[in-house]
């Protein structure tokens, strides 16, 4: 079985690659896929459909269309990683969690322990709290290979 | 039809006793409800099944037992309306944005202008952006009124 | 037991006021609801929010505060009764009618006879296709009285 | 991960094939589909089922099996394209948009300026709202490469 | 807590009635509800919405009408009685017994002995195979009050 | 697109064997299945976990077992045909009806003239009914193929 | 808001008694629920239905009797209790919890430490461990009143 | 069609062995899974996310590492096989069963006539009672391949 593992979150550290390095290092079976990660990418994705006045609009325009992507590839995953850095509201990471929650998808949360305080509803529905991408791949693993 | 609204996120200052007054001086047939607000009750809620030397577990036990309240109250509400201050990361209100999407129940948002692009996806799922407690009761008014 | 029906679709003639007051007058145990039907109020719904200068986007938010109270009272309702009048698109009749299909909620419809090559799909789903409000309520008075 | 979009709508321009040919250009993983596109085909599909006298129940039994191939389709779309030309009522569509909403299957519009006001609803669930074939094909590759 | 119980199935004995009389006159909290029971007026059903030429629409009709209440009372009760008598086909009861197991509800029948064989299905998802209605009377009993 | 279609009852007649060779004649994408169609295999399916004096609970735990295998099927089909046939009670028939009914999976009658009055339930919630296993075919053609 | 909370497992000790007593005494809105818990009624249910020689089928027609009230008010209810004694297995306890699981139910567990490993699945989906009726009480209260 | 069979329960005879080398040797089309079926792996899966002082915790951060495969594979089985030995209290198949149970997923169990009391629950929702992994066996050879 091929497992689909949506990597949720944080975009201005490269954990996304760590876990992608280290599960191929292992040969696991798995298939990352995330949002968009380019920043700049992600909030002009509404600018081709005509320009906006209020930015208001225009973030409404490019989040609905990035959220094709999101929720869809969400669905379709087996699990989900959410990151939390320090910086930026992030906003958008806990979104995600409460989204998986309501659907009843297996997360885990990647994070620094200054911020669980922060996150206590986040990891409540977390099936595993984790502050770096070594303790990812390490779940990743023994959930795919039982060691 | 009596309405459930579901009044989540900021604790800090008095948006729902605004809105509550607001719908009571309309005779709105709505009842609200929300998570437990008492900071400090919130926190504790778990401390009497026994003491924690992790803040990380205290956490745990008390979110999830918040969490029964939480859940069945967002799982029975006919709108939500989602609230972010100016402090704090309030990752809870995203958290209950994302899970109100993920069932398909409506919710609005109130927030300052100031954020609205970090908080484009949760708003992207809205069904309104409000700046003002008046506002939200004006959308309750119409919405139960058709005024 | 009481029965919820949402009356969906053409605002400009008394169709629903004759469904009401017809089954008044058979004291039929029915709560009738709809969309807000007044057509300046649901078109400007949005406008106390700020003023867009892009019809679209006036439309957008309206129509979205329109949405909390269509989609829970849909969600609520037992039966839809669809109308489409002679004029205009009528798009969002059809939007509930296929709303109502993908959840399996039981909706007639109530159309002239010109215009069944055009609603095939709509009629399709429907569990019953009426020409005058009196059959409407005969199928209620049926339904409920078993006469 | 290949992408499964639907394309409802209009039947009397090429923008099916449109939107199809500007994917092939990018090697999009795509794979497309449709109602029966063949207007007599389509309304004909009943009749080797017996003659009708009533034009009602020959389209009833041409829409029904005509939905065994929109409804299974639909379902496992992951993404609709919902197509609204100048003319005819083209009430299926806005059934189709309907129908994807209430399943939370995302869905994006195409039509002309000029019918924004009649298609409100349908647009505010839409996650984005195109003029042309081929801001439906930037969608579609934005959201399957990033780019 | 009051319980609804749906009575699905053969009309022509005073099955329903002998249910409803025994709980009666055991004071049990029990909402009784059924299609409707009159021959005649189930089969003409339709027929107030014009005449139809093949019986095969006649039917069609009428039933489609008659399941407005049949899937509405179905899907609000919260046990199901399915009755086979020991004439006629009786398919609306097996659909009926069908319906409630893809829905995940509760449902006992109501047979003698020497059609087990041809029921087996429809009794291999039912909670209880009652051959008289004193025992559902007693299961019903039992269930309320434990006794 | 592969479609899976279930084929649901009557088993004395080759009438699952004409629609799978019609079908392998056009070379249509399709995957057939159906429950254990050996009527003593079926019969006696709980045999080697003991014998029962009873034949109820001979039949119940035969049925069980077949229902493993017709539920997957059913659950996992794109279409299902089902078939009355002359003879027989066919409960298990209008149970699997029923059973795609509640599921809202798409479903087709095949069965002769002089029982529609019988079956009207069944066939209200049919997208089809059919005579023949040609008209069956016919229509698989159609919805695979437009043509 | 009244809460309705279903009482599972252990039927040898008076911990039912102890929960709604300290919840009447604190005039607490809730309904309590559970199944039958005299235990010779409940394994002689289904008795009256006709003997049985082999106990596998008496346990199956009983405990299929008293799934009728145990799955109602399972669903019905917003927050389950599932309790395991020092004695016997107690699997239907565990049974009710994983029910409670994959319906996404709240529930929290109450037992003694000494099993806390042998529970650990079972703990894992809880919102709360607790050890005595009045720790129960006390989050049945705070959930209720926020205090 | 390939087969997914899950496997639960008792770990510490080689009965999950038996079944599959008793299809692997029938060359049937089943892919089979379980959890972590090494104890002490499972016991420490979630070790290295930091040491424990509690066991209660140590348990809790391994059982929901362990659900992340176990909740997976469920959903994804299209049978499940719950075994329960002579000894232990194996609560987790129990639990296993009762969220198969909720979600209509078939499942059989496998265990001996001397504890058919106290699994009197879980049987009653099970498809079939096996005593041995042949019978195991032999009910999957006949729900694939009809003999």
């Amino acid at each position: 079985m091929q497992w689909n593992i949506y990597l949720s979150g944080e975009i201005h550290t490269d954990w996304r690659q760590q876990i992608v390095t280290g599960c191929e290092n292992l040969n696991l079976p798995v298939v990352f896929s995330s949002a968009v990660t380019n920043h700049d990418a992600s909030d002009s994705a509404g600018d081709f459909l005509g320009e906006e006045e209020k930015s208001f609009w225009r973030d409404h325009k490019s989040a609905k269309i990035n959220s094709i992507r999101i929720r869809t590839l969400i669905e379709k995953c087996d699990l989900a990683v959410i990151r939390f850095g320090d910086k930026y509201k992030q906003w958008n990471a806990a979104f995600d969690a409460g989204y998986c929650a309501a659907l009843g998808k297996p997360y885990i949360t990647l994070h620094d322990e200054n911020i669980i305080h922060a996150l206590k509803e986040v990891d409540a529905s977390a099936l595993a709290w984790t502050q770096t991408p070594e303790e990812v791949v390490k779940i990743i693993q023994y959930t795919m290979t039982q060691k």
